[in-house]
């Protein structure tokens, strides 16, 4: 019997999939790779107290009640170097020229802005009074040795590469990059580089997907086209299935071909489901092989898109422990939008100032993903959503 | 004499920026890349009249005025197969099996949806009519040939790749990755992968730069650490700018160094401004070398990333010819914000369920950067925003 689940009961099934292994790699290459594990600072920063002006290191209390026309006047003892341990102490009476981003010398507990000054052979003239601590940047104010500083399923990108350089953690635990085999089927498709005599048409759904797979921090490997054949597209699927995590077969739906794609399915492992509510999208299947999966993706290419975008990209967020990028756009609809009942619907939108407005585009069509912004959900017992009305665009 | 331009001066310095040249690159390729010519469609898709539904393709007069109780009784002629061309017509009286996608047969113009049907020995009945194109996707409809798919400036996506891959364009013209030299500077500074006595900071600069440039897509290129001396500086530079299309030197902020910096980028070029009226990124220069380019950044980190995303980065828009995502996320400011009037001011925020909250850091702080879900801007002559105003969050 064909069962056929909602996205609800999807997000469920993949509840407990599990986290794929970590590897050690380089901070010089982790953008866009997913942390395995919390990163805990091993040191303070800035890890000394700094100046944060150019300016002179003075004990604050020396500074009390001076002004403009009652200079507090402070012997010069020396100037702090940059990146150099200051070789004095400042004791009362006494200050040193420092710049910013130079440790503060033992003695001092402020730094007078060069402007509040003026500097007079071996002395300096101070117009301003500072308080303790002013214009620095103490030992522990940035971060604090111990303090977990990244979360476990971060995505890295260049601010965090940053980060880490700045504490000196230059090699990072995270998760190995899914394999994904990509297999498109169907005796109707040619490739891309050869010629397209009517009535076949060059196969989408491998290009797009092994871009987009790659793009979402995996690795992708193209099995090419398999003709509508039992034998030829199991063995396909062994050789993927063997050599990645994932399995992604797009097409074949067609009732004699869907049939043996779930016979190889059942060969290799266990059908969880047999179709999707969700439209487009519905004809999705997914079988679990001892932790690899093979899902059966639609052969059209706006609903490949769709389920790729929202189903399968969960299960590599479950696979990775990613924690999503929560960032949400709002828009407004610009029209009014009719739907039945019954499927969860992802409509393809442009998103214009702000304003929503369906791509109306038949599920077989190509152009439609070359001018969508992105899309639109609409829940399973919505019967649409009027004009002027707010909704989250998903990217 | 110093030379402070504001970002709208800077805009207009550099509208006239010249494009990278182009190469061409297989579609397996070119994610993230920047297209240099429209993609022009070579062919109509999907190219021929072909079936939305299973079921028959019937001359839609045949059917009219049929019903469960009435069917139309056409006689079963064969079968299309998806993929081959039709080996017979349609005519009056007659009709085929057509599975999804399968080519409609000369003769025909419409399809019954095989739920309208029943199968019957030689014939088919049809219980509901069919207009003239029911059930069909026209030879057109889909891609007009010669109609412009791709625009100039495009970012490559992953379905902008499989849109190339449905009509056969495998190799397009992009433009040309642009080289970025990357120099740290500062007596301070010590690379993450040594130690780091005190007080001595570690580049994150140069490491977040290189990231954040190939994020981008450029090709990064790091020089390394360059002591505060003028002639190992310009060694650096002329290296670098011999081997890039542009020269980012972070640090050297002080005010000794900051003067050679200058010299430097004379001996090179012409300087453009020598300080950016925004905050934080005060001591931004650039030069002009030839149609090369040599950026000075600040040496604090979040003045850097800041200088990167809001000034570096249109000017890499400009040298790509490059189509802004244009797609903005809005929120609501959570606080008061106050802000002296004088400078254009980048503020690091956190986006909680759509509520901004300021993120308080000198701009010497490196945690500040791991913490922002992005920027609020805050013009010139803007004197605070207040709790409850709709600010857009740039990222």
């Amino acid at each position: 019997m064909l069962k056929v689940i909602t996205l609800e009961e999807f997000i469920k099934l993949i509840e407990n999939i599990k986290e794929v292994k970590e590897e050690k790699v380089d901070i010089d290459r982790i953008c866009n790779r997913v942390l395995s594990k919390d990163i805990i600072s091993p040191c303070n920063l800035p890890g000394f107290n700094r100046s944060s002006v150019d300016g002179y290191a003075v004990k604050a209390r020396d500074t009390y009640l001076c002004s403009d026309s009652m200079p507090a006047i402070l012997k010069l003892i020396g100037e702090v170097k940059i990146g150099e341990m200051p070789s004095f102490i400042i004791s009362e009476g006494e200050a040193a020229y420092i710049p910013t981003g130079g440790m503060l010398p033992s003695g001092a507990d402020a730094v007078v802005m060069i402007e509040d000054s003026e500097e007079a052979l071996a002395e300096v003239l101070i117009n301003k009074p500072v308080a303790k601590g002013e214009n620095l940047v103490m030992s522990d104010e940035d971060v604090v040795k111990d303090e977990v500083l990244l979360k476990k399923g971060t995505l890295i990108k260049p601010h965090h590469v940053g980060v880490l350089a700045g504490i000196g953690v230059t090699e990072v635990c995270v998760k190995k990059k899914i394999r994904i085999g990509i297999i498109s089927t169907g005796d109707e498709l040619v490739s891309p580089y050869s010629s397209c005599p009517v009535p076949k048409v060059r196969d989408i759904n491998g290009f797009y997907l092994k871009s987009a797979v790659e793009e979402d921090g995996c690795e992708g490997r193209y099995y090419g086209i398999v003709s509508d054949n039992k034998e030829k597209l199991n063995e396909a699927v062994t050789m993927a299935l063997n050599e990645n995590d994932i399995v992604l077969i797009s097409g074949g739906s067609s009732a004699g071909n869907k049939d043996y794609t779930i016979d190889i399915m059942e060969k290799h492992g266990k059908v969880l489901f047999h179709g999707l509510a969700i439209k487009p999208g519905k004809p999705t299947l997914m079988a679990d092989c001892d932790g690899k999966y093979i899902m059966g993706l639609p052969g059209h290419p706006l609903s490949c898109a769709v389920v790729y975008r929202f189903v399968v990209r969960k299960i590599l967020d479950k696979m990775y422990g990613r924690q999503g990028d929560d960032i949400q756009i709002e828009g407004i609809m610009g029209v009014n939008y009719h739907k039945a009942k019954g499927r969860e619907e992802y409509l393809p939108i442009k998103l214009e100032e702000g304003v929503i407005y369906p791509l109306y585009a038949k599920s077989s069509a190509i152009s439609v993903l070359s001018k969508a912004d992105g899309f639109i959900r609409l829940p399973r017992d919505c019967e649409g959503i009027k004009k002027g009305e707010k909704i989250i665009v998903l990217r």
